[in-house]
């Protein structure tokens, strides 16, 4: 029973931001979004991919390569973001 | 070592929800956070503590218990946002 509960809290959390992906696609509305969010998270979840691969915890290796994919998709954007206004700030100037 | 990436990875996915929380409790600014992404991602991680819990699993507990605060931060927030929002469409029809 407890395995199920362990099974489902990994795949909500990491389904969860597939939808915060898909808000971000399709608005190009990224003002909200927390770039030091996205670069510590990210760089989390690759960490969590190593050490999964690394234990053989096949578990773990799933869950995170499956989060890594919606969360590297919104720090790109938001990456991309941050540096046209940076660019827009500056030729203002 | 690997259990030092762990950590690591660990500190990082549970503390990158801070950032997140910190900017909208700044700028009351949630148009592009995902309420549906909120929704499954706090339920997820609350899970993941009673799997924690149960299973005596010290470091999927805290982890959890850490992400959960500023998880469930942006969630109360973005509920409130959504239910202002579809009452002033209410009272402006």
């Amino acid at each position: 029973m407890i395995e199920w509960i362990g099974l489902l809290a990994g795949a909500l959390t990491s389904t969860s931001f597939f939808p915060q992906a898909i808000k971000v696609i399709r608005t190009k509305q990224l003002s909200s979004i927390s770039l030091v969010m996205y670069i510590n998270f990210t760089f989390g979840v690759a960490l969590w991919i190593f050490y999964g691969f690394y234990l053989h915890s096949l578990s773990v290796f799933i869950c995170n390569t499956i989060t890594l994919i919606p969360a590297s998709v919104i720090l790109c954007l938001k990456v991309r973001e941050t540096v046209q206004s940076k660019r827009m700030k500056r030729d203002s100037n």
